[in-house]
Protein backbone atom coordinates (compact mmCIF):
# COMPACT_ATOMS: atom_id res chain seq x y z
CA UNK A 1 0.00 0.00 0.00
CA UNK A 2 1.10 3.40 -1.07
CA UNK A 3 1.46 6.14 1.56
CA UNK A 4 -0.14 9.55 0.22
CA UNK A 5 2.95 11.18 0.15
CA UNK A 6 4.53 8.74 -1.90
CA UNK A 7 1.73 8.81 -4.37
CA UNK A 8 1.78 12.60 -4.69
CA UNK A 9 6.00 12.25 -5.15
CA UNK A 10 5.77 9.69 -8.15
CA UNK A 11 3.25 11.72 -10.07
CA UNK A 12 4.76 15.19 -9.44
CA UNK A 13 8.03 13.38 -11.10
CA UNK A 14 5.55 13.69 -14.65
CA UNK A 15 6.47 17.55 -14.94
CA UNK A 16 9.65 18.73 -15.78
CA UNK A 17 9.99 20.99 -12.99
CA UNK A 18 10.12 18.52 -10.28
CA UNK A 19 11.95 15.86 -12.56
CA UNK A 20 14.66 18.72 -12.71
CA UNK A 21 14.28 19.46 -8.57
CA UNK A 22 14.89 16.05 -7.87
CA UNK A 23 17.19 14.82 -10.67
CA UNK A 24 14.60 12.00 -11.27
CA UNK A 25 12.69 10.20 -13.67
CA UNK A 26 10.07 7.63 -14.01
CA UNK A 27 9.97 4.49 -16.35
CA UNK A 28 7.68 2.12 -16.94
CA UNK A 29 6.54 -1.47 -18.21
CA UNK A 30 8.37 -4.75 -17.75
CA UNK A 31 11.04 -4.79 -20.53
CA UNK A 32 12.64 -1.05 -19.48
CA UNK A 33 12.15 -1.70 -16.02
CA UNK A 34 14.15 -4.88 -16.28
CA UNK A 35 16.66 -3.50 -19.02
CA UNK A 36 17.33 -0.39 -16.48
CA UNK A 37 17.91 -2.35 -13.86
CA UNK A 38 20.46 -4.03 -15.47
CA UNK A 39 22.25 -0.50 -17.09
CA UNK A 40 24.04 2.03 -15.66
CA UNK A 41 21.51 3.87 -14.57
CA UNK A 42 20.47 3.92 -10.64
CA UNK A 43 17.13 2.88 -10.11
CA UNK A 44 16.04 4.36 -6.59
CA UNK A 45 12.10 3.25 -5.97
CA UNK A 46 10.25 -0.01 -7.70
CA UNK A 47 6.51 0.03 -7.52
CA UNK A 48 5.70 -3.75 -9.09
CA UNK A 49 3.24 -6.30 -9.12
CA UNK A 50 3.45 -9.63 -7.78
CA UNK A 51 3.42 -11.22 -11.00
CA UNK A 52 6.41 -8.81 -11.75
CA UNK A 53 8.62 -9.24 -8.23
CA UNK A 54 8.06 -13.08 -9.05
CA UNK A 55 9.83 -12.66 -12.35
CA UNK A 56 13.20 -10.59 -11.75
CA UNK A 57 15.25 -9.95 -8.71
CA UNK A 58 15.50 -6.52 -7.56
CA UNK A 59 19.39 -5.94 -5.49
CA UNK A 60 19.09 -5.12 -2.45
CA UNK A 61 20.05 -1.53 -2.59
CA UNK A 62 17.02 -0.64 -4.22
CA UNK A 63 13.88 0.36 -2.38
CA UNK A 64 11.02 -1.41 -3.45
CA UNK A 65 7.31 -1.83 -2.92
CA UNK A 66 4.65 -4.50 -3.80
CA UNK A 67 1.55 -2.48 -5.19
CA UNK A 68 -1.99 -3.66 -6.66
CA UNK A 69 -2.54 -3.11 -10.02
CA UNK A 70 -4.86 -0.20 -9.32
CA UNK A 71 -2.47 1.37 -7.16
CA UNK A 72 -0.03 1.20 -10.23
CA UNK A 73 -2.83 2.63 -12.88
CA UNK A 74 -2.85 5.88 -10.26
CA UNK A 75 1.04 6.20 -10.68
CA UNK A 76 1.35 5.63 -13.88
CA UNK A 77 1.54 8.10 -16.62
CA UNK A 78 0.75 5.76 -18.95
CA UNK A 79 -2.83 4.91 -20.84
CA UNK A 80 -2.47 1.05 -19.20
CA UNK A 81 0.29 0.74 -16.59
CA UNK A 82 2.41 -2.53 -16.64
CA UNK A 83 3.44 -4.18 -13.66
CA UNK A 84 6.33 -2.48 -12.26
CA UNK A 85 7.25 1.60 -12.11
CA UNK A 86 10.78 2.81 -11.24
CA UNK A 87 11.66 5.82 -10.03
CA UNK A 88 15.29 6.36 -11.43
CA UNK A 89 18.27 9.05 -11.32
CA UNK A 90 18.61 11.13 -14.41
CA UNK A 91 22.45 10.48 -15.58
CA UNK A 92 24.70 13.29 -15.71
CA UNK A 93 27.40 13.03 -18.76
CA UNK A 94 30.27 15.61 -19.58
CA UNK A 95 30.07 17.10 -22.66
CA UNK A 96 33.92 16.44 -24.15
CA UNK A 97 34.03 18.26 -26.99
CA UNK A 98 37.34 16.42 -28.56
CA UNK A 99 35.63 12.94 -27.68
CA UNK A 100 32.72 13.98 -30.78
CA UNK A 101 36.22 14.45 -33.24
CA UNK A 102 36.14 10.92 -34.79
CA UNK A 103 32.45 9.86 -34.01
CA UNK A 104 28.97 10.59 -35.83
CA UNK A 105 26.95 12.33 -33.74
CA UNK A 106 23.23 13.59 -33.82
CA UNK A 107 22.08 17.27 -33.33
CA UNK A 108 18.24 17.60 -32.72
CA UNK A 109 17.05 21.43 -33.42
CA UNK A 110 13.95 21.70 -31.46
CA UNK A 111 12.16 18.32 -31.74
CA UNK A 112 9.10 18.69 -29.85
CA UNK A 113 6.61 15.31 -30.03
CA UNK A 114 8.06 13.19 -27.32
CA UNK A 115 7.03 9.77 -29.87
CA UNK A 116 9.66 10.87 -32.25
CA UNK A 117 12.62 11.88 -29.86
CA UNK A 118 12.26 8.26 -28.37
CA UNK A 119 12.19 6.61 -31.49
CA UNK A 120 15.07 8.46 -32.39
CA UNK A 121 17.10 7.78 -29.47
CA UNK A 122 16.01 4.44 -29.94
CA UNK A 123 17.28 4.63 -33.74
CA UNK A 124 20.75 6.35 -32.45
CA UNK A 125 21.13 2.70 -30.37
CA UNK A 126 20.71 0.78 -32.95
CA UNK A 127 22.96 2.42 -35.43
CA UNK A 128 25.79 3.14 -32.68
CA UNK A 129 25.61 6.61 -32.26
CA UNK A 130 26.91 7.38 -28.50
CA UNK A 131 25.54 11.15 -28.24
CA UNK A 132 22.64 12.87 -29.12
CA UNK A 133 22.94 16.47 -28.32
CA UNK A 134 19.40 18.68 -28.27
CA UNK A 135 18.65 22.31 -28.35
CA UNK A 136 17.20 23.47 -25.17
CA UNK A 137 14.07 23.80 -26.91
CA UNK A 138 14.09 19.96 -27.89
CA UNK A 139 11.36 18.04 -25.50
CA UNK A 140 12.63 16.60 -22.45
CA UNK A 141 14.35 13.06 -22.87
CA UNK A 142 13.09 12.06 -19.59
CA UNK A 143 9.71 13.17 -20.01
CA UNK A 144 7.84 10.24 -19.72
CA UNK A 145 6.25 9.32 -22.75
CA UNK A 146 9.69 9.56 -24.71
CA UNK A 147 11.55 6.97 -21.90
CA UNK A 148 8.65 4.86 -23.16
CA UNK A 149 9.15 4.87 -26.92
CA UNK A 150 12.44 4.38 -26.20
CA UNK A 151 12.29 0.81 -25.26
CA UNK A 152 15.28 0.46 -22.98
CA UNK A 153 17.62 2.25 -25.10
CA UNK A 154 17.28 6.01 -22.99
CA UNK A 155 19.79 4.15 -20.61
CA UNK A 156 22.25 3.75 -23.11
CA UNK A 157 22.69 6.88 -25.27
CA UNK A 158 24.08 10.43 -23.72
CA UNK A 159 21.84 13.07 -24.02
CA UNK A 160 23.09 16.46 -23.80
CA UNK A 161 20.80 19.62 -23.71
CA UNK A 162 22.75 22.74 -24.95
CA UNK A 163 22.53 25.96 -26.41
CA UNK A 164 22.71 24.93 -30.01
CA UNK A 165 24.74 28.07 -31.60
CA UNK A 166 27.36 28.12 -28.58
CA UNK A 167 27.76 24.52 -29.43
CA UNK A 168 28.24 24.58 -32.66
CA UNK A 169 30.14 27.67 -32.29
CA UNK A 170 32.89 25.36 -30.64
CA UNK A 171 32.85 22.80 -34.06
CA UNK A 172 33.76 26.28 -36.55
CA UNK A 173 37.21 26.89 -36.19
CA UNK A 174 38.53 23.20 -36.50
CA UNK A 175 42.12 23.28 -37.80
CA UNK A 176 42.06 22.36 -41.78
CA UNK A 177 43.57 18.59 -41.46
CA UNK A 178 40.35 17.87 -39.29
CA UNK A 179 37.66 17.45 -41.76
CA UNK A 180 34.42 18.05 -39.07
CA UNK A 181 31.24 18.55 -41.37
CA UNK A 182 27.48 19.22 -40.48
CA UNK A 183 25.37 17.67 -41.81
CA UNK A 184 21.66 19.24 -42.55
CA UNK A 185 18.59 17.39 -43.65
CA UNK A 186 16.92 19.63 -45.78
CA UNK A 187 14.70 19.60 -48.28
CA UNK A 188 17.23 21.42 -50.86
CA UNK A 189 19.65 18.72 -50.03
CA UNK A 190 21.69 16.76 -52.38
CA UNK A 191 20.57 13.13 -52.46
CA UNK A 192 22.05 11.09 -49.53
CA UNK A 193 22.07 8.00 -51.64
CA UNK A 194 25.13 10.03 -54.08
CA UNK A 195 26.25 12.56 -51.90
CA UNK A 196 29.65 12.10 -49.70
CA UNK A 197 29.31 10.51 -46.35
CA UNK A 198 31.52 10.51 -43.63
CA UNK A 199 32.04 8.26 -40.51
CA UNK A 200 32.35 11.42 -37.83
CA UNK A 201 30.56 14.88 -37.62
CA UNK A 202 26.80 15.96 -36.65
CA UNK A 203 23.92 15.51 -38.09
CA UNK A 204 21.40 17.72 -37.66
CA UNK A 205 17.67 17.19 -37.85
CA UNK A 206 15.11 20.32 -37.72
CA UNK A 207 11.77 20.46 -36.08
CA UNK A 208 8.57 18.44 -37.28
CA UNK A 209 6.89 21.20 -38.82
CA UNK A 210 9.89 24.25 -39.11
CA UNK A 211 12.89 21.95 -40.32
CA UNK A 212 16.39 23.19 -39.09
CA UNK A 213 16.12 26.73 -37.42
CA UNK A 214 17.25 30.11 -39.86
CA UNK A 215 19.93 30.88 -37.21
CA UNK A 216 20.93 26.97 -37.43
CA UNK A 217 21.76 26.84 -41.23
CA UNK A 218 24.73 29.32 -41.19
CA UNK A 219 26.30 25.93 -39.45
CA UNK A 220 25.71 23.28 -41.77
CA UNK A 221 28.48 22.23 -44.09
CA UNK A 222 26.36 19.48 -45.93
CA UNK A 223 22.98 19.84 -47.31
CA UNK A 224 21.61 16.14 -47.11
CA UNK A 225 17.90 15.18 -48.73
CA UNK A 226 15.90 11.87 -49.11
CA UNK A 227 14.57 11.81 -52.58
CA UNK A 228 11.09 10.78 -52.74
CA UNK A 229 10.05 8.41 -55.47
CA UNK A 230 6.37 9.16 -55.81
CA UNK A 231 4.53 8.75 -58.56
CA UNK A 232 1.60 10.82 -57.46
CA UNK A 233 2.05 13.49 -60.13
CA UNK A 234 0.91 17.16 -59.03
CA UNK A 235 0.07 16.48 -55.71
CA UNK A 236 2.76 16.70 -53.00
CA UNK A 237 3.87 14.05 -50.68
CA UNK A 238 4.18 15.50 -47.22
CA UNK A 239 7.83 15.01 -46.27
CA UNK A 240 8.60 12.33 -44.30
CA UNK A 241 8.24 12.62 -40.11
CA UNK A 242 11.35 13.34 -38.34
CA UNK A 243 12.09 9.86 -36.76
CA UNK A 244 11.58 8.42 -40.41
CA UNK A 245 14.11 10.51 -41.84
CA UNK A 246 16.41 10.34 -38.98
CA UNK A 247 16.30 6.23 -39.54
CA UNK A 248 16.70 6.49 -43.37
CA UNK A 249 19.79 8.86 -43.22
CA UNK A 250 21.57 6.86 -40.29
CA UNK A 251 21.40 3.69 -42.15
CA UNK A 252 22.52 5.38 -45.26
CA UNK A 253 25.59 7.04 -42.92
CA UNK A 254 26.06 3.50 -41.45
CA UNK A 255 25.86 1.67 -44.78
CA UNK A 256 29.15 3.21 -46.35
CA UNK B 1 -25.14 24.02 -35.82
CA UNK B 2 -25.77 20.18 -36.06
CA UNK B 3 -28.85 18.01 -35.66
CA UNK B 4 -28.63 15.02 -32.80
CA UNK B 5 -28.74 12.85 -35.38
CA UNK B 6 -25.74 14.11 -37.64
CA UNK B 7 -23.55 13.97 -34.62
CA UNK B 8 -24.74 10.21 -33.81
CA UNK B 9 -24.11 9.40 -37.48
CA UNK B 10 -20.41 10.73 -37.57
CA UNK B 11 -19.58 9.66 -34.59
CA UNK B 12 -20.60 6.16 -35.28
CA UNK B 13 -18.14 6.39 -37.66
CA UNK B 14 -15.43 5.82 -34.97
CA UNK B 15 -16.17 2.09 -35.03
CA UNK B 16 -15.41 -0.26 -37.98
CA UNK B 17 -18.23 -1.72 -38.09
CA UNK B 18 -20.28 1.46 -39.25
CA UNK B 19 -17.32 2.45 -41.17
CA UNK B 20 -17.80 -0.99 -43.01
CA UNK B 21 -21.86 -0.41 -43.29
CA UNK B 22 -21.63 2.71 -44.33
CA UNK B 23 -18.37 2.45 -46.29
CA UNK B 24 -17.44 5.71 -44.73
CA UNK B 25 -14.46 7.18 -42.94
CA UNK B 26 -13.59 10.57 -41.15
CA UNK B 27 -10.88 12.32 -41.77
CA UNK B 28 -9.59 15.52 -39.54
CA UNK B 29 -7.69 18.90 -40.39
CA UNK B 30 -6.91 21.53 -42.54
CA UNK B 31 -4.26 19.72 -44.82
CA UNK B 32 -5.80 16.19 -45.10
CA UNK B 33 -9.35 17.66 -45.66
CA UNK B 34 -7.63 19.94 -48.49
CA UNK B 35 -6.01 17.33 -49.73
CA UNK B 36 -8.62 14.83 -49.71
CA UNK B 37 -10.67 17.74 -51.18
CA UNK B 38 -8.26 17.65 -54.12
CA UNK B 39 -7.54 13.80 -54.44
CA UNK B 40 -9.63 10.82 -56.52
CA UNK B 41 -11.41 10.24 -52.48
CA UNK B 42 -15.02 11.06 -52.69
CA UNK B 43 -15.83 13.17 -49.92
CA UNK B 44 -19.35 13.12 -49.01
CA UNK B 45 -19.85 15.79 -46.31
CA UNK B 46 -17.66 18.91 -44.59
CA UNK B 47 -17.81 20.04 -41.30
CA UNK B 48 -15.75 23.09 -40.61
CA UNK B 49 -14.96 26.50 -38.91
CA UNK B 50 -15.67 29.56 -40.44
CA UNK B 51 -11.82 30.14 -40.58
CA UNK B 52 -11.63 26.76 -43.10
CA UNK B 53 -14.57 27.87 -45.51
CA UNK B 54 -12.95 31.42 -45.80
CA UNK B 55 -9.77 29.69 -46.67
CA UNK B 56 -11.34 26.66 -48.68
CA UNK B 57 -13.66 26.24 -51.47
CA UNK B 58 -15.70 23.36 -51.22
CA UNK B 59 -16.94 22.25 -54.21
CA UNK B 60 -21.18 22.42 -54.69
CA UNK B 61 -21.86 18.49 -55.34
CA UNK B 62 -20.54 18.66 -51.49
CA UNK B 63 -23.00 18.83 -48.33
CA UNK B 64 -21.34 21.08 -46.19
CA UNK B 65 -22.01 22.96 -42.91
CA UNK B 66 -20.05 25.45 -40.86
CA UNK B 67 -20.29 24.90 -37.29
CA UNK B 68 -18.26 25.88 -33.94
CA UNK B 69 -15.26 24.82 -32.50
CA UNK B 70 -17.04 23.51 -29.87
CA UNK B 71 -19.36 21.42 -31.78
CA UNK B 72 -16.05 20.44 -33.81
CA UNK B 73 -14.88 19.03 -30.49
CA UNK B 74 -17.65 17.00 -30.25
CA UNK B 75 -17.39 15.30 -33.55
CA UNK B 76 -13.86 14.85 -33.23
CA UNK B 77 -12.03 11.53 -32.86
CA UNK B 78 -8.62 13.65 -32.11
CA UNK B 79 -7.50 14.93 -28.62
CA UNK B 80 -7.60 18.50 -30.23
CA UNK B 81 -9.55 19.07 -32.97
CA UNK B 82 -8.75 20.62 -35.82
CA UNK B 83 -11.09 23.64 -38.31
CA UNK B 84 -12.54 20.95 -40.20
CA UNK B 85 -13.95 17.43 -40.45
CA UNK B 86 -14.93 15.32 -43.37
CA UNK B 87 -17.02 12.10 -43.88
CA UNK B 88 -15.52 10.72 -47.15
CA UNK B 89 -16.25 7.41 -49.04
CA UNK B 90 -13.87 4.18 -48.30
CA UNK B 91 -12.00 4.02 -52.22
CA UNK B 92 -12.47 0.15 -53.76
CA UNK B 93 -9.65 -0.86 -55.68
CA UNK B 94 -9.95 -3.98 -58.05
CA UNK B 95 -6.99 -5.92 -57.22
CA UNK B 96 -5.77 -7.66 -60.11
CA UNK B 97 -2.25 -9.75 -59.28
CA UNK B 98 -0.79 -9.66 -62.39
CA UNK B 99 -0.03 -5.58 -62.26
CA UNK B 100 1.66 -6.17 -59.22
CA UNK B 101 4.24 -8.39 -61.31
CA UNK B 102 6.98 -5.54 -61.91
CA UNK B 103 5.98 -3.32 -59.35
CA UNK B 104 7.36 -3.34 -55.25
CA UNK B 105 4.39 -3.98 -53.00
CA UNK B 106 4.29 -3.69 -49.09
CA UNK B 107 2.56 -6.84 -47.53
CA UNK B 108 1.69 -6.08 -43.75
CA UNK B 109 0.99 -9.35 -41.96
CA UNK B 110 -0.80 -8.36 -38.67
CA UNK B 111 0.40 -4.68 -38.22
CA UNK B 112 -1.67 -3.70 -34.86
CA UNK B 113 -0.95 -0.05 -34.41
CA UNK B 114 -2.87 2.71 -36.10
CA UNK B 115 0.42 5.12 -35.75
CA UNK B 116 2.76 2.54 -37.26
CA UNK B 117 0.55 1.65 -40.18
CA UNK B 118 -0.39 5.27 -40.90
CA UNK B 119 2.93 6.02 -40.86
CA UNK B 120 3.78 3.07 -43.53
CA UNK B 121 1.26 4.43 -45.81
CA UNK B 122 3.26 7.58 -45.59
CA UNK B 123 6.49 6.20 -46.18
CA UNK B 124 5.07 3.84 -49.33
CA UNK B 125 4.19 7.09 -50.65
CA UNK B 126 7.25 8.86 -50.39
CA UNK B 127 8.87 5.46 -52.45
CA UNK B 128 6.14 5.15 -55.07
CA UNK B 129 5.08 1.70 -53.68
CA UNK B 130 1.88 2.15 -54.71
CA UNK B 131 -0.49 -0.99 -53.53
CA UNK B 132 -0.01 -1.95 -49.84
CA UNK B 133 -1.45 -5.74 -48.83
CA UNK B 134 -2.63 -5.82 -45.60
CA UNK B 135 -3.58 -9.29 -43.86
CA UNK B 136 -7.00 -9.60 -42.39
CA UNK B 137 -5.43 -9.27 -38.64
CA UNK B 138 -3.68 -5.32 -39.84
CA UNK B 139 -5.79 -2.67 -37.86
CA UNK B 140 -8.24 -0.68 -40.41
CA UNK B 141 -6.87 1.79 -42.27
CA UNK B 142 -9.91 3.91 -42.20
CA UNK B 143 -9.72 3.87 -38.57
CA UNK B 144 -9.10 7.54 -37.45
CA UNK B 145 -5.72 7.48 -35.76
CA UNK B 146 -4.45 5.93 -39.38
CA UNK B 147 -6.04 8.61 -41.56
CA UNK B 148 -4.18 11.27 -39.26
CA UNK B 149 -1.25 9.75 -39.35
CA UNK B 150 -1.09 8.97 -42.92
CA UNK B 151 -1.10 12.84 -43.80
CA UNK B 152 -2.94 12.84 -46.96
CA UNK B 153 -1.35 9.78 -48.08
CA UNK B 154 -4.67 7.55 -47.35
CA UNK B 155 -5.97 8.94 -50.65
CA UNK B 156 -3.22 8.05 -52.59
CA UNK B 157 -1.99 4.43 -51.84
CA UNK B 158 -4.54 1.46 -52.67
CA UNK B 159 -4.81 -0.99 -49.56
CA UNK B 160 -6.42 -4.50 -49.50
CA UNK B 161 -7.57 -6.32 -47.21
CA UNK B 162 -6.91 -10.24 -48.07
CA UNK B 163 -6.44 -13.78 -46.24
CA UNK B 164 -2.86 -13.28 -47.18
CA UNK B 165 -2.21 -16.98 -47.38
CA UNK B 166 -4.41 -17.59 -50.09
CA UNK B 167 -3.08 -14.15 -51.85
CA UNK B 168 0.37 -15.42 -51.87
CA UNK B 169 -0.58 -18.83 -53.30
CA UNK B 170 -1.65 -17.09 -56.14
CA UNK B 171 2.14 -15.89 -56.59
CA UNK B 172 3.75 -19.24 -56.24
CA UNK B 173 3.65 -20.75 -59.17
CA UNK B 174 5.35 -17.97 -61.18
CA UNK B 175 6.71 -18.89 -64.70
CA UNK B 176 10.38 -19.86 -64.20
CA UNK B 177 11.54 -16.59 -66.72
CA UNK B 178 8.94 -14.36 -64.02
CA UNK B 179 11.03 -13.88 -61.13
CA UNK B 180 9.22 -12.91 -58.46
CA UNK B 181 11.15 -12.50 -55.01
CA UNK B 182 8.75 -12.18 -51.92
CA UNK B 183 11.11 -10.36 -49.01
CA UNK B 184 10.48 -10.84 -45.38
CA UNK B 185 11.86 -8.93 -42.94
CA UNK B 186 13.51 -11.47 -40.16
CA UNK B 187 16.46 -10.71 -37.57
CA UNK B 188 17.92 -13.85 -38.92
CA UNK B 189 17.47 -12.73 -42.23
CA UNK B 190 21.09 -11.53 -44.53
CA UNK B 191 22.05 -7.68 -44.32
CA UNK B 192 19.93 -5.35 -47.08
CA UNK B 193 23.14 -3.14 -47.57
CA UNK B 194 24.54 -6.36 -49.69
CA UNK B 195 21.58 -8.73 -50.67
CA UNK B 196 20.65 -8.58 -54.34
CA UNK B 197 17.72 -6.32 -54.29
CA UNK B 198 14.93 -6.15 -56.83
CA UNK B 199 12.98 -3.76 -58.34
CA UNK B 200 9.76 -5.73 -58.00
CA UNK B 201 8.57 -8.26 -55.80
CA UNK B 202 6.92 -8.22 -52.22
CA UNK B 203 8.51 -6.75 -48.91
CA UNK B 204 6.54 -8.52 -46.09
CA UNK B 205 6.50 -6.66 -42.85
CA UNK B 206 5.78 -8.84 -39.36
CA UNK B 207 3.42 -8.18 -36.39
CA UNK B 208 5.16 -5.37 -34.14
CA UNK B 209 6.10 -7.96 -31.75
CA UNK B 210 5.66 -11.32 -32.87
CA UNK B 211 7.50 -10.25 -36.37
CA UNK B 212 6.01 -12.47 -39.54
CA UNK B 213 3.55 -15.33 -38.67
CA UNK B 214 4.94 -18.96 -38.73
CA UNK B 215 2.57 -19.94 -41.87
CA UNK B 216 3.56 -17.20 -43.54
CA UNK B 217 7.54 -18.10 -43.04
CA UNK B 218 7.33 -20.77 -46.16
CA UNK B 219 6.28 -17.60 -48.30
CA UNK B 220 9.46 -16.16 -48.10
CA UNK B 221 11.86 -16.71 -50.66
CA UNK B 222 14.30 -13.63 -50.00
CA UNK B 223 15.14 -13.32 -46.15
CA UNK B 224 16.87 -9.76 -44.92
CA UNK B 225 17.30 -7.67 -42.00
CA UNK B 226 18.80 -4.68 -40.63
CA UNK B 227 22.24 -4.75 -39.51
CA UNK B 228 22.63 -3.10 -35.79
CA UNK B 229 26.03 -1.41 -35.45
CA UNK B 230 24.97 -0.67 -31.93
CA UNK B 231 28.16 -0.79 -29.72
CA UNK B 232 26.08 -1.85 -26.18
CA UNK B 233 28.07 -4.25 -26.12
CA UNK B 234 26.49 -7.32 -23.48
CA UNK B 235 22.94 -5.25 -23.81
CA UNK B 236 20.36 -6.50 -26.57
CA UNK B 237 19.28 -3.69 -28.56
CA UNK B 238 15.40 -3.94 -28.95
CA UNK B 239 14.65 -4.60 -32.80
CA UNK B 240 13.55 -1.27 -34.80
CA UNK B 241 9.94 -0.13 -34.83
CA UNK B 242 8.21 -1.12 -37.53
CA UNK B 243 7.34 1.21 -39.49
CA UNK B 244 11.18 2.25 -39.06
CA UNK B 245 12.22 -0.48 -40.29
CA UNK B 246 10.13 -0.54 -43.35
CA UNK B 247 11.26 3.22 -43.81
CA UNK B 248 15.13 1.82 -44.45
CA UNK B 249 14.09 -1.30 -46.05
CA UNK B 250 12.54 0.92 -48.87
CA UNK B 251 14.87 3.24 -48.98
CA UNK B 252 17.71 0.39 -49.77
CA UNK B 253 15.14 -0.77 -52.16
CA UNK B 254 14.82 2.52 -53.96
CA UNK B 255 18.28 3.48 -53.79
CA UNK B 256 19.74 0.76 -55.58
Amino acid sequence: MLSKNQLKFVSSLKQKKFREEHNLFIAEGTKIVTELLQSKIKVKQVFATAVFLSKVKIDKSIEWAEIKENELDRLSAQVTANEVLAVCEIPEYILNNNELNDKLTLVLDEIKDPGNLGTIIRIADWFGIETIICSKGTVDAFNSKVVQATMGSISRIKLHYVDLIEFLEGFKDQPANLKFPVFGALLEGSSIYSQQLSSNGFIVIGNESKGISTNILPYITDKISIPSFSISGGHEVESLNAAIATSIICSEFRRR
